[in-house]
């Protein structure tokens, strides 16, 4: 086992398996060939082709776009086609920083795939000398990743709400951290990776966040997403990582990178440079791991 | 003018340009078709054909390639064709972990188009509630980049010392730091690019560290590579970054990175996500900015 094995369950993809999906003119999602076919059912929202499909351009705004969609998921939710209905909405956009064309549940991402977002925030001390992480447990009910190590705060991008505010609510939610302790915070770079995971394609950017929280703050689990929290040395947390699946898959992404921003992983590590470089991929046709 | 701009610098790449250069059974280089004219002089050596140019397979062993190889560059030397002679080896292998295959002048590496390795500190102090940035001004003497703004030390990995040896040295030759400073560096990643630079092909991997100097340490110019030292708020490095080409292609790189892992630069930067995925490429054919 190694870390290689951890990026290379981050760049799981198998080409063919897939067609674009074209929204206002844009490549901005994957859809599996079964799933094609069930959009074929919807024709007024979806024309399906052999090597593409594409939303209707009679749907000119974010609005008319959303409802029409939403109607097609709610529908496929029913059939037990999407499973994990979260009740919030992803958006879809050509780039994170430009405007939406649609908004979409969340639960549907992974099948459209299209790109999602994250916040996620390493909390650490120094402690004996060594940086000490740390790790949740999610809880067993989680729609994906249930029982997986994770970082201390991990939430996914909604619309609606800046990176930042989330990330204050999510430590809130997560850890029941207060707003003075969660606005140390700060942003560390991102990570990205294009992925099947459990059946579903995971296109995602997460937003690194790191905090050193005081050495008598101990998060609590407040919301019921995380079932427990350990403090462990950086090393022991490295060790699990290289040589278990325990981590979450993109949990082991952030904290390698972490790793290597603080120095607990360097040049000695024969596969040093080849990290580094995986870390930061994830578009079509770049995931691959060397 | 943006950071893209200073990314775009970093990936500049003619497709069509270039031949392969195949060095025992491996194509570890780029040569363009005037060098590999010029190559075809030493048929004992290389083998130049329309599509590749290879490395005679006659020589079996590192010191065999390296001595054929010396002479052929020594000749070009002579010819005016290799430039700035540092009488300094770099190692050409299949990775940097691996074996060396054979060495040769560092001046000629871009012209083999093989892969360079070097070590670049990012000097800084916490200073009224900021962090401060020591950059060096690069000697007029130097053969690449002279007068450009550097890293407080920068340097090239050459064959027969580690990278940390090698880091170690430099802080002593280029900053007159003492060992017992030097040895708070701490590794930080690595970023990698593939350009080309002043005629040449640049393709390198820089392994990044970062010390936190002592508040009363003044790097002082030593070996008469850097001309003057500054110290700056990341504020004003960034916003001269931005604005400027004053630094040099691949410093401008690596203090976008740390200013990247220090939060100084952050999501609220609409380039953000692709500065990110830009830093760490450099690979052929994915060296592309999008």
């Amino acid at each position: 086992m190694s870390f290689r094995d951890r990026l290379e369950v981050c760049a799981r993809f198998t080409p063919g398996a897939y067609r674009p999906l074209i929204i206002a003119g844009c490549p901005l999602g994957r859809v599996t060939h079964a799933f094609a076919s069930s959009l074929q059912n919807y024709p007024d929202v979806f024309t399906v082709y052999e090597h593409a499909v594409t939303l209707s351009p009679n749907f000119k705004t974010v609005e008319a776009r959303t409802e029409a969609v939403a109607g097609v998921l709610e529908d496929l939710k029913e059939k037990g086609l999407i499973p994990g209905w979260r009740g919030e909405h992803y958006a879809i956009s050509e780039s994170f920083y430009d405007a939406p064309l649609l908004t979409v549940e969340r639960a549907a991402v992974p099948y459209l795939g299209t790109m999602g977002y994250g916040v996620h925030l390493n909390g650490y001390v120094h402690k004996d000398g060594d940086i000490h992480m740390w790790i949740g447990k999610r809880s067993m009910q989680k729609p994906t990743g249930p029982g997986k190590l994770d970082q201390m705060v991990a939430g996914g991008q909604p619309v609606g709400i800046s990176i930042w505010d989330n990330l204050i609510k999510e430590c809130g939610e997560e850890a029941g951290m207060a707003r003075d302790i969660a606005e140390k915070a700060v942003p560390a770079g991102t990570i990205s990776y294009l992925t099947e995971q459990e059946d579903r394609l995971r296109h995602d950017v997460i937003f690194n966040y790191d905090i050193e929280v005081p050495s008598d703050f101990e998060p609590q689990p407040t919301d019921g997403e995380v079932d427990a929290f350990y403090l462990w040395p950086i090393k022991d947390v490295m060790d699990r990582i290289r040589s278990t699946d325990d981590f979450k898959y993109n949990a082991a992404l952030v904290i390698i990178d972490f790793a290597i921003r603080h120095g607990a992983l360097g040049p000695e590590e024969p596969e040093y440079i080849l990290i580094n470089e995986a870390l930061r991929l994830g578009r079509a046709g770049e995931n691959s791991v060397r």
